[in-house]
């Protein structure tokens, strides 16, 4: 079998070009005892994957050139040599950026019976859901009835941070980049109230939801809306800082919030985190969460491109407004 | 009898002027049943008190203009109608910019026996002791073995945070503006490591001393300084963030550190903090304090004026980098 693999082949500056990534087909090996051989079905392409592709020290090490990209993927054994793997089961794998693959049961997660369409086991019910949750619950450490403004709200972290919020019965404030994805944050995701943050003035308009202020600022893109939340922040707020997307593809340094004095009169709290760190919360998560996405509480929208060649554009488009909840590339 | 008081008169604009204040001459009043008449020996200026003479809502109420500022005092009672004080007590206030007083128990704190000169529970055993007491192993967290940089290392919070650390046994750096003031944190107070801050180069600086890297920054002073230990900050690690006096007299918004980024993958906790809100840990911090105070393990510096009508001067050098450790004004 041939499998088509989406390799980086120069670093990006700024955004990302079609030009960065190259498309290649490589034959898959024969199976070995123990091996399965794995047809994706469902890819994901998420804004961390921007960080990996420069060249520098950080918590996960870098892309190479010239290898295929790595990622979260849903997929199918098609052929099995390991007695714990079934033709039809569905895996999860972080190998990412490819059709297919040959593997041991290292790297590989079974995931039974789905209750859900595949993909969302890259969104809601992977990891972006799970960075909502320990984000909000954990490190922002929500207590009901509090007020969450979290930014990048239609995008797959935020939209379920919001009805996480939601369900807490907490009031949840977003900020999104489109009138339509402030329309589906308000009329079908339940937000309390949200905003385009192309409208400029995002301390009144964070306000207009929150006269109270601020509990907990869940902080996706870093920048002005990290320095607008600051000044909106009640006294003992949390920030989890998530991402910085609105610095992602920057090629000089952005200049930082320039009011994080307030942080001490008002005792606020910034805790940056990274989600594979809370894996002692993986079982709270999935029973939480699908148990919220299966009775319809927690609603998802997926923004989806399809086949292989398609997933250098869908990745360009995290960064450019092109999706509303997760990003998912599926394979027919 | 007579006091003379420091009242401020205009709002100052960037560093604060001598004519930003006057000196006024009150009559202090008859004691009523209940009273004590104070005559203030020790008094203190600090730098939080530049934030409260601008007018803007904050933890604090602003000082009012054409009132005697307010502070904290160590004073003698000179007479009492009080049963519970004696002449010749020693009692600590928060009334502040004043030769004396008359006052009820309200507001007062008998000292006791004093372990130390009057003036130390302005400094080391007072709110700045305090403030380095909890910043460090509350807020920061402090363990064992760990490495710590602390900003304004020379002032009366930042010369008992490195202290501390190094009976914790950990590894204690420290910045200051002169070198003098590096000697002294070296020579006299056992830092492993000092620099001046004027040199430049505050990344490599720091980890000349902390090859490894810092698990806390202390932060005194905002603006370059947070921003370059963000830069050399070990996962985990922790910043109580307690003053920004680089931009206590800044006309226009200083820009914030532009590599705030850096807390997500790093799991960083940025963490604004006052005093006040730790009296829960008063008493271990007066008992640690006094016996590393007393057995001398901890050392404390002072810088001296005399005489209530230099307050505005000793307020002012706290900026201008007259002090090594605590700024005391001294009446006779």
């Amino acid at each position: 079998m041939k499998s088509r693999e989406i390799q980086l082949v120069r670093r990006p500056t700024g955004l990302p070009q079609p030009d960065d990534f190259k498309i290649v087909e490589v034959e898959l090996p024969d199976l070995g005892d123990g091996e399965v051989l794995v047809q994706n079905v469902s890819l994901t392409v998420d804004p961390y994957m921007r960080g990996r592709m420069i060249d520098r020290r950080s918590y996960v090490p870098g892309f190479q050139l010239n290898e295929t990209l790595t990622g979260g993927a849903i997929g199918k054994v098609v052929e099995s040599r390991h007695s714990s793997y079934r033709e039809g089961d569905f895996v999860e794998s972080h190998l990412g950026w490819r059709e297919g693959y040959v593997s041991s049961e290292r790297g590989l997660r079974k995931l039974g019976e789905l209750q859900a369409p595949a993909s969302a086991y890259l969104g809601v019910l992977g990891m972006p859901g799970m960075t909502a949750y320990v984000g909000l619950l954990d490190v922002g450490e929500l207590k009901e009835g509090e007020t969450v403004f979290v930014s990048g709200a239609a995008g797959a972290v935020g939209s379920a941070v919001g009805q996480i919020a939601k369900i807490k019965n907490c009031t949840a404030v977003g900020s999104a980049g489109s009138v339509e994805k402030v329309k589906h944050l308000v009329e079908d995701l339940g937000f309390d109230h949200a905003f385009d943050y192309h409208d400029g003035h995002l301390e009144r308009q964070i306000l207009a939801g929150a006269p109270q202020g601020i509990d907990v600022y869940f902080d996706n893109v870093g920048g002005d809306h990290l320095q607008a939340a600051l000044n909106c922040m009640r006294p003992n707020g949390r920030l989890p800082l998530c991402g910085a997307i609105s610095q992602y593809n920057a090629t000089e340094a952005v200049p930082g919030p320039n009011n994080l004095a307030i942080a001490i009169g008002s005792q606020l709290t910034l805790k940056g985190f990274i989600v594979s760190n809370y894996n002692q919360r993986r079982e709270d998560f999935m029973k939480d969460m699908t148990e919220w996405v299966v009775s319809g509480r927690l609603k998802y929208r997926e923004t989806v491109f399809e086949g292989i060649e398609s997933m250098p554009e869908a990745f360009i488009g995290l960064f450019t407004g092109a999706n509303t909840g997760k990003m998912i590339v599926n394979l027919t």
